[in-house]
Protein backbone atom coordinates (compact mmCIF):
# COMPACT_ATOMS: atom_id res chain seq x y z
CA UNK A 1 0.00 0.00 0.00
CA UNK A 2 1.24 3.17 -1.05
CA UNK A 3 1.16 6.32 1.92
CA UNK A 4 -0.99 8.55 2.60
CA UNK A 5 0.08 12.74 2.50
CA UNK A 6 -1.16 14.75 5.15
CA UNK A 7 -1.34 18.59 4.18
CA UNK A 8 -0.69 21.01 6.85
CA UNK A 9 0.47 24.96 6.92
CA UNK A 10 1.71 24.78 10.74
CA UNK A 11 -1.85 26.46 12.08
CA UNK A 12 -2.51 25.15 15.59
CA UNK A 13 -5.41 23.24 14.47
CA UNK A 14 -3.10 21.44 11.88
CA UNK A 15 -0.67 20.32 14.46
CA UNK A 16 -2.83 18.86 16.98
CA UNK A 17 -4.13 17.35 14.13
CA UNK A 18 -1.22 15.89 12.73
CA UNK A 19 -0.11 14.69 15.97
CA UNK A 20 -3.57 12.36 15.91
CA UNK A 21 -3.05 11.23 11.92
CA UNK A 22 0.71 9.90 13.35
CA UNK A 23 -1.41 8.38 16.16
CA UNK A 24 -3.62 6.44 14.10
CA UNK A 25 -2.24 5.05 11.32
CA UNK A 26 1.54 5.60 12.09
CA UNK A 27 4.03 7.34 11.27
CA UNK A 28 5.58 4.91 8.50
CA UNK A 29 1.79 5.20 7.05
CA UNK A 30 2.35 9.20 6.10
CA UNK A 31 3.90 11.53 4.49
CA UNK A 32 3.69 15.35 6.04
CA UNK A 33 3.79 17.81 3.82
CA UNK A 34 4.27 21.46 5.41
CA UNK A 35 3.46 24.55 3.11
CA UNK A 36 5.11 27.25 4.66
CA UNK A 37 8.31 24.77 4.01
CA UNK A 38 7.56 23.99 0.63
CA UNK A 39 5.28 25.67 -1.01
CA UNK A 40 5.88 24.14 -4.35
CA UNK A 41 3.28 21.39 -3.29
CA UNK A 42 0.45 23.53 -3.42
CA UNK A 43 -0.64 22.75 -6.98
CA UNK A 44 -0.05 19.37 -6.20
CA UNK A 45 -2.41 19.13 -3.46
CA UNK A 46 -5.11 21.33 -5.12
CA UNK A 47 -4.62 19.02 -8.06
CA UNK A 48 -5.56 16.20 -5.71
CA UNK A 49 -8.61 18.24 -4.50
CA UNK A 50 -7.78 19.21 -1.23
CA UNK A 51 -9.21 22.83 -0.46
CA UNK A 52 -8.42 23.72 2.94
CA UNK A 53 -6.07 22.46 5.48
CA UNK A 54 -4.67 20.52 7.80
CA UNK A 55 -5.91 17.24 4.58
CA UNK A 56 -5.51 13.90 4.48
CA UNK A 57 -5.04 12.57 0.93
CA UNK A 58 -5.24 9.04 1.28
CA UNK A 59 -3.66 6.17 -1.02
CA UNK A 60 -6.76 5.44 -2.67
CA UNK A 61 -6.88 9.09 -3.84
CA UNK A 62 -9.82 10.52 -1.26
CA UNK A 63 -9.52 13.65 0.26
CA UNK A 64 -9.88 14.02 4.03
CA UNK A 65 -10.64 17.71 5.31
CA UNK A 66 -9.87 17.79 8.95
CA UNK A 67 -11.51 19.91 10.90
CA UNK A 68 -10.49 23.29 9.61
CA UNK A 69 -6.92 25.34 10.04
CA UNK A 70 -6.82 27.44 6.77
CA UNK A 71 -8.37 27.56 3.48
CA UNK A 72 -6.07 26.92 0.54
CA UNK A 73 -6.45 30.45 -0.20
CA UNK A 74 -5.25 31.65 3.32
CA UNK A 75 -1.91 29.46 2.45
CA UNK A 76 -1.62 30.91 -0.83
CA UNK A 77 -2.10 34.46 0.28
CA UNK B 1 -4.57 1.57 23.26
CA UNK B 2 -8.68 1.87 23.33
CA UNK B 3 -10.68 2.32 19.96
CA UNK B 4 -11.65 5.32 18.21
CA UNK B 5 -14.62 6.08 17.94
CA UNK B 6 -16.71 7.35 14.36
CA UNK B 7 -19.62 8.88 14.33
CA UNK B 8 -21.82 9.05 11.36
CA UNK B 9 -24.92 9.41 9.86
CA UNK B 10 -25.21 7.63 6.66
CA UNK B 11 -25.09 10.03 4.20
CA UNK B 12 -22.90 9.83 1.48
CA UNK B 13 -19.78 11.56 2.81
CA UNK B 14 -20.20 9.70 6.06
CA UNK B 15 -20.16 6.61 4.09
CA UNK B 16 -17.06 7.31 1.46
CA UNK B 17 -15.29 8.30 5.29
CA UNK B 18 -16.05 5.63 6.69
CA UNK B 19 -14.61 3.32 4.26
CA UNK B 20 -11.70 5.66 4.28
CA UNK B 21 -10.97 5.58 7.84
CA UNK B 22 -11.26 1.80 8.11
CA UNK B 23 -9.21 1.48 5.33
CA UNK B 24 -6.35 4.14 7.38
CA UNK B 25 -6.67 2.60 10.88
CA UNK B 26 -8.19 -0.96 10.54
CA UNK B 27 -11.82 -2.40 11.67
CA UNK B 28 -10.75 -3.34 14.54
CA UNK B 29 -9.54 -0.07 15.78
CA UNK B 30 -12.29 1.93 15.74
CA UNK B 31 -16.43 1.93 16.80
CA UNK B 32 -18.85 2.78 13.86
CA UNK B 33 -21.68 4.63 15.71
CA UNK B 34 -24.65 5.54 13.25
CA UNK B 35 -27.36 8.09 14.32
CA UNK B 36 -29.67 6.72 12.12
CA UNK B 37 -29.66 3.28 13.98
CA UNK B 38 -28.99 4.72 17.47
CA UNK B 39 -29.98 8.23 17.98
CA UNK B 40 -29.24 7.49 21.85
CA UNK B 41 -25.97 7.74 21.06
CA UNK B 42 -25.99 11.55 19.94
CA UNK B 43 -25.77 13.75 23.77
CA UNK B 44 -23.05 11.22 24.35
CA UNK B 45 -21.06 12.55 20.50
CA UNK B 46 -21.88 16.23 21.46
CA UNK B 47 -20.30 15.86 24.50
CA UNK B 48 -17.10 14.77 23.23
CA UNK B 49 -17.16 17.63 20.71
CA UNK B 50 -18.56 16.47 18.32
CA UNK B 51 -20.22 19.15 15.87
CA UNK B 52 -20.84 17.68 12.30
CA UNK B 53 -20.89 14.22 10.80
CA UNK B 54 -18.56 12.42 9.95
CA UNK B 55 -16.32 12.72 12.78
CA UNK B 56 -13.66 10.49 14.12
CA UNK B 57 -13.34 10.56 18.29
CA UNK B 58 -9.15 9.74 19.03
CA UNK B 59 -8.37 7.02 21.84
CA UNK B 60 -6.81 10.82 23.56
CA UNK B 61 -10.48 12.10 23.33
CA UNK B 62 -9.82 14.70 20.25
CA UNK B 63 -12.51 15.23 17.92
CA UNK B 64 -11.29 14.98 14.07
CA UNK B 65 -14.39 16.27 12.16
CA UNK B 66 -13.78 14.61 8.66
CA UNK B 67 -14.75 17.04 5.54
CA UNK B 68 -18.96 18.18 6.11
CA UNK B 69 -21.89 15.31 5.72
CA UNK B 70 -24.46 17.40 8.49
CA UNK B 71 -24.27 19.71 11.67
CA UNK B 72 -25.50 18.05 14.73
CA UNK B 73 -28.58 20.10 14.07
CA UNK B 74 -29.42 18.59 11.03
CA UNK B 75 -28.88 15.13 12.53
CA UNK B 76 -31.34 15.61 15.38
CA UNK B 77 -33.91 17.43 13.53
Amino acid sequence: MSKSIFYHAGCPVCVSAEHDIIELIGKENVDIVHFGEDASRIPEAEKAGVKSVPALVTPTGNVLHINFGASMADVKG
